[in-house]
């Protein structure tokens, strides 16, 4: 016997036309000094439906956007899926191999591309024969605009379209609410990037998961900046979020430069940010010079957080980093570190402790931790550590045109790839991709603990711990480290400080100071190319 | 196109299993002494789930409640609902003639029961054959227990049953979730009670709803007192809200004692509550004589907070009691009301103009005005007054085993029978019941704004405020008020209070000073009843 509530779907529509009615009047900011509200964005987003109408993009078709985070990227996040078509973010750093195999791999009809990022698209265009249309988003470069007739320009489309009049969520059947309305590749460490096909039922949920109280907690006096790129697993939802919480939101732009982004921070009054923990870095020694006293909740996420940078913002403006947990394939967010109440009264280091881990799953999602070998669940007793593995309405359950793949389990779990401890309250702690394991003498050895021990020295901004093939122990590790500028710490005095963190048979065998160590597309510390240009092929 | 995510479904089992694995040690109280946790709760759920297997109670059946807010009904909420049943909350204030038409128009298969309410209910059993088991709930009445093969106890049940060990959640499928688990009669003021089925999808939307940061937000730090009874349209989900955001319960068990429920909120550091607004009128006179220091949120609904009332709470404790609108057809909350960032800096009397407005719609939900007469519909605009029309998912579609009702619309909204005004920010203001409206001399007058400025009067406990038939005007406003004791106010003062507050040809052609006004079983002023009273037939 089925219930008798109205048969109402779940959709991005729903979000867009809540804004319009609730929150017209709540500010959308793009660094550089473009201020408007969610009435203009709204009016922009019904302008843009109908000028996607007259170029004649058919409805589930692909519409790309190679573009920084401001105000027509969040058009063309609502415009394109509330008219059923798919979204389709595309990493601005990727190289320009992944770049035209994606784009060849959506068979993107349009792609939306920002002036200033023309150089590093436009010179794939000849060998994308799919892509009917290249549209300019206006910034404040001057890069040349190709003369090409598939070249047009997004003021002038819109502004030559008529708004579309009507309620967009009146368009949706409840059927509907499993349509695609996004598509993002995975970073693609190894073999090609995969696309996540994300529906508005799987991204309405996650926004609700973005909502709840005393996680992330999206609400209408919040001030947003998702300083993560909107080409980053959809800017962990932060622009939906916001938009129907009716918390304003801050785009910062291009520019990633630590000091613009606090100077927005303190202007703008910033509530939540959220940024992958690189960004997070470059900005910690600037802190104390800006006013960022209405900031009340930092997300970090993309990799772990080193307990050692959120106590450093904890200790300057009183709100550490907290851990947001996720994947692509979940949409991204799964889990929300910090404490809760039963931490309140333990001391300091064991609240840094608690902090350290990823924390609790969002409602709707479930996590479990499975032995490698066996695939049998693992007790959840902070000990056992086994493969995480996650399910619910905003985890992927396949990706976009690839059959039968090892990523899920035969009852339809997404294999994380990451080994994990889960405990009674349901604290996951990461402890190591899989393949990121050291395996020692026949133990385990966790590069990511060890980072984690060597970036709580003041000296140290970035560090990263691979395995070295070893004749008599079959792997030992290695630790290359980025310290910061003027440090004459010695090798050996880092050993030092590791010594009474971790246990000695866990100490590296070499510690390499770099300059820097390789990226990948999202800013994530990239142990594939560091392994690539260190160890012998 | 479809996205790709996982087919996982919104079930109530998912709420559980939830409970169970983040927040096992959270406390479970009920007034009078017992101090449980979700995973006391959880292991009585599990044994429950396999008692009702053992009665064999059939998939779909509806299982009645007939109880106060204890831990074992807690149980009844989600052994019923996980295990693919129908929980259908009977209100224990229904006279006999309605009780047994529900339980008749229900198929009740079994009905749980306060041990204290069996004289209520069991003169009633031999005219309902088809409850096959009635299960009495233990509490510290000594209600005799009728000696008869269909009565069981609830403690020997569970104690008898093995629990159920494996996971409820993955007894799902994605079709499942709209699968019905609740059953609510509306208080039938006009004919016979009518049924409104909740579905799993339903009620797990709705719980998100109540977790929205900014609004309710229910959270891990609450400590969350349903004074409003389970019976009454689902406690409007702050049980189920409750165990999902993590936050300790607190049920106040059969007395709605005013010093009861006070000294109890003290106790347990109550940070939510909710309740009617003829309980927190109860409440009132006696807030400074204990220590309500914990509370952030006070919810009112069922109908209209009176804004004195608010006022008086806010005056005494800092927080204001906070408008939930809502109806058992809507799950039941539809609107939040209370102030947002923009109202920060009005002027305190426009702050409590706002707060007096039943608020905005929750995520998900739609509400728009149309005119009684054409159905179209009505500007957004704060002055425009229509029909209140709502939609969304967890709003009801239609009646159980009622065939086509008035009380939809063609495309599928429901008709709420209120008339209010909608602002540019979404906000609603109720004007009236439809029904309740005054029409004199060819003008509307609103007897809600009359009871509100009635009950502005410090001297004034309740108010209420009915038509009567005029040969010259056709209607009139004739108030009945109840004073607080000791007050020697008079009808002509009281007119003199409200004339600066009202239109002068809104006054009241009589004020009547009565001692109690009658209720509806869910403790609303009947004006039904009233009319019926004191009107002639």
């Amino acid at each position: 016997m089925d219930g008798l509530m109205q048969p109402r779907p779940l959709t991005i529509a729903h979000l867009l036309e809540r804004a319009e009615r609730l929150f017209a009047h709540k500010e959308v900011v793009t660094a550089g000094g473009e201020r408007l509200t969610y009435a203009d964005v709204a009016v922009g987003t019904r302008r843009l439906a109908a000028a996607l109408d007259a170029l004649g993009v058919p409805a589930g078709a692909r519409v790309a956007t190679f573009a920084s985070n401001h105000r027509r990227h969040l058009e063309l996040y609502l415009a394109v899926p509330v008219t059923k078509r798919v979204l389709h973010p595309i990493n601005i750093r990727l190289s320009a191999e992944h770049l035209e195999y994606i784009v060849e791999h959506a068979e993107d009809d349009v792609v939306f591309v920002d002036r200033a990022l023309l150089p590093r698209i436009w010179p794939s265009a000849e060998r994308l024969p799919k892509v009917r249309h290249w549209v300019v988003l206006p910034d404040d470069s001057s890069e040349p605009i190709p003369a090409d007739p598939r070249v047009l320009h997004y003021d002038d489309l819109v502004a030559a379209a008529t708004p579309f009049a009507g309620s967009f969520e009146e368009t949706f059947t409840l059927a509907d609410e499993n349509l695609a309305s996004g598509l993002c590749y995975t970073s693609g460490t190894t073999g090609p990037p995969k696309g996540v096909l994300y529906s508005h039922r799987s991204t309405v949920l996650h926004c609700l998961g973005t909502l709840a109280a005393g996680l992330i907690g999206l609400c209408e006096s919040d001030v947003v900046l998702p300083i993560v790129p909107m080409f980053h697993a959809n800017a962990w939802g932060l622009p939906y979020g916001a938009m129907t919480a009716g918390a304003s939101l801050v785009l910062p732009g291009p520019s990633a430069d630590p000091d613009h982004l606090l100077r927005l921070i303190a202007a703008e009054r910033v509530t939540v940010a959220g940024a992958v923990p690189t960004v997070w870095t470059s900005m910690a020694p600037r802190l104390r010079a800006h006013d960022l006293s209405a900031t009340r909740f930092l997300l970090g996420g993309g990799s772990a957080v080193p307990p050692a940078l959120s106590e450093t913002y904890r200790a300057a403006i009183g709100v550490p980093i907290t851990h947001s947990w996720g994947m692509t394939e979940i949409s991204p967010v799964g889990a929300i570190g910090g404490t809760r109440t039963r931490h309140r009264d333990l001391p300091e280091a064991d609240q840094v402790a608690v902090r350290a881990a990823q924390g609790q799953p969002l409602p709707l999602v479930n996590v479990r931790i499975v032995d490698v070998e066996t695939g049998r669940e693992l007790p959840r007793d902070g000990d056992a550590v086994g493969e995480l593995q996650v399910a619910g309405p905003w985890v992927a359950g396949g990706y976009y045109r690839v059959g039968a793949d090892g990523s899920f389990t035969e009852d339809g779990w997404l294999r994380t790839g990451d080994l994990a401890t889960l405990d009674a309250e349901g604290y996951l702690r990461l402890v190591d991709r899989i393949k990121d394991l050291i395996k020692s003498g026949g133990e385990w050895i966790s590069s990511v603990e060890l980072e984690s021990a060597l970036t709580s020295h003041p000296d140290v901004v970035e560090a990263a711990v691979i395995a070295r093939p070893d004749p008599r122990w079959m792997e030992r590790p290695v630790a290359y480290v980025v310290l910061r500028e003027g440090s004459g710490i010695t090798g050996d005095e880092l050993l030092a400080h590791l010594t009474p963190l971790v246990a000695k048979w866990w100490l590296p065998d070499e510690i390499v100071f770099v300059p820097a160590l390789p990226k990948t597309g999202t800013g994530k510390i990239s142990k594939t190319l560091l392994r690539d240009s260190v160890l012998p092929g």
